[in-house]
């Protein structure tokens, strides 16, 4: 395929990630495929897995957020694909980029946060570099191990396999709407919503308790919304999947309700949420939850796997189809 | 030490690093230190050795700088840290912000490009992220393996040590000259600073074998020039250097002597070569040598560690001080 004279914008991020693939030499030792959210490589007997996430401040921002909270953000997107692998963490290298007009007392709440979210998952803000940028840019890249029969991986889910997720979605899009669209009363319920948007969490131990139960067929994390983790799964693993259920926090649920929009979206496409989406046989439904729950998480059942093509959500009897939707970046909007 | 109301500028990068290391939490199973260009954690018997460098068009790239001169730098730049300290990459994870505009073309040869200074250096870019920024970043993180006994530090150079480099200084600080400063005669010998200066070649294996040695007491790379490298090392060990001979290219001198510039100061101060500088008892500099050799390379004398607070040059009678330069972010130029 010829790009001569087209730009980035033309092409859209996937059809670039797609493009970028084929020029690339591949590892043969590689232990994930380059279509995967992370790298994995041996290491003696182990996996060394590797993200990398940048956050760009034009795209990835939303108005209003703090330093700690940016920080925040940051940290759990190079974490959470760790988490979707059963990797433990063995620390995380963090590049800086700053504008030079950048308030000091910014800068420190932005590393101090980076900190923070480093430690709040049990690991450490091993170093990196800083570097003078025209924006704020901050690339995290999370390194962790797991056994190499462990490694769990986007591809594998099978019919009949049950769709877990590790928590509940909703906030990313309840806020969007409401900081975006103005959306935002009640005021109270979206500090709330707010709160928990911002603050989410990267599922490592339930990553590690799931991959440590060795049932789980496929696994992916959330960060580019509920629809997209379900058609990625269904693509690395040629299936399509039936939702009999919605992850709905009750807050969300009062918020759609109070501005009269449809809470489907705000679970469906939403994205940078950071729950893992799993599937396993129903067998071990009962060995993966408590294993998770051991660890002080939960795992909530929203639906199954099916012959491709259905890609369906199923209320009683209104039926919708999940579309592919998602975050992407260079497209025109 | 308030920053109340500073700015980066007003600070500086290292003011910066500094200021930093008291907002992160040190972990305790860290390798290396804090002020160590890589980071450096256990694994097993061995070191995980990590190191993330970015690379921003405003900063970093000079004018008229090809995309794959481009992508060949930024790899370079985080491998060259791999080997100051003896480790053999695993593989490389590469962060790419490009603005919307980029022209499709340009992102294949700078990928194409990566994938090639990852090859030229027998390891594999692995993967990474792909993001819409301001301006083109790339953040290469390079990750590699060595024995914990045969990890080399900047720390340990003793008086009496001799001091090494595994190449020559100039071309970056002359071709700085020629392309910025107007002096671009005579234009064949440009030409080939040029490919010298935009080609450089990461130190791998020459670190390798010093470290498999198990003679070098201090090892640095001099991606911010000699003088900058000879100083860090000087300081981490507490110890001065006298230089006695200036490893300078032929081609280098040549220009500086048709341009009437001073040739001591592209090979002290030029910055963004990759040479390693290294210490070592006199007793074992066959060893040292020989191990480079053996691998293709070359060890060349350059000095001796001293006391301190000498910090000099001296050709015959003539005796320079070693200033401490190079470059640096967000300082007023």
């Amino acid at each position: 395929m010829s790009k001569k004279g087209n730009t980035l914008r033309d092409i859209g991020e996937r059809g670039l990630i797609r493009w970028f693939q084929d020029l690339i030499t591949p590892y043969d030792k590689a232990l994930l495929s380059g279509l995967e959210d992370a790298v994995a490589v041996p290491f003696n007997e182990e996996a060394l897995v590797v993200n990398s996430d940048m956050l760009v401040e034009s795209t990835d921002v939303l108005p209003g957020m703090t330093a700690s909270e940016i920080a925040w953000k940051a940290g759990v997107m190079g974490l959470s694909d760790l988490a979707a692998k059963g990797a433990t963490p063995l620390g995380v290298i963090i590049s800086l980029g700053l504008p030079a007009e950048t308030e000091a007392n910014f800068a420190a709440a932005l590393v101090g946060g980076l900190n923070c979210v480093c430690r709040e998952h049990e690991t450490y803000y091993l170093g990196g570099d800083t570097n003078q940028c025209l924006e704020l840019v901050i690339d995290c890249t999370a390194i962790g191990r797991v056994p190499q029969n462990q490694l769990m991986r986007r591809k594998g889910a099978k019919p009949g396999d049950l769709i877990a997720t590790t928590g509940e979605f909703g906030y990313t899009g309840a806020l969007f709407e409401a900081l975006l669209r103005g959306n935002s009363e009640p005021a109270e319920l979206v500090d709330q919503i707010r709160e928990k948007a911002l603050r989410p969490r990267a599922r490592i131990k339930e990553g590690k308790a799931l991959a440590e139960t060795g049932v789980i067929s496929s696994s992916i994390d959330s960060s580019d919304g509920l629809a997209w983790a379900l058609h990625e799964i269904a693509a690395a693993s040629r299936v399509g999947f039936q939702l009999d259920s919605l992850p709905i926090p009750q807050m969300c649920a009062e918020f759609a309700v109070a501005n009269d929009l449809d809470a489907v979206d705000f679970v469906l496409y939403g994205g940078e949420e950071f729950e893992l989406v799993v599937t396993l046989p129903p067998r071990y439904w009962k060995k993966a939850s408590k294993s998770v729950q051991q660890v002080g998480g939960s795992l909530t059942r929203i639906g199954k796997i099916v012959e491709e093509p259905e890609k369906s959500l199923r209320f009683g009897r209104e039926e919708r189809t999940v579309e592919i939707k998602g975050y992407e970046h260079f497209k025109k909007s």
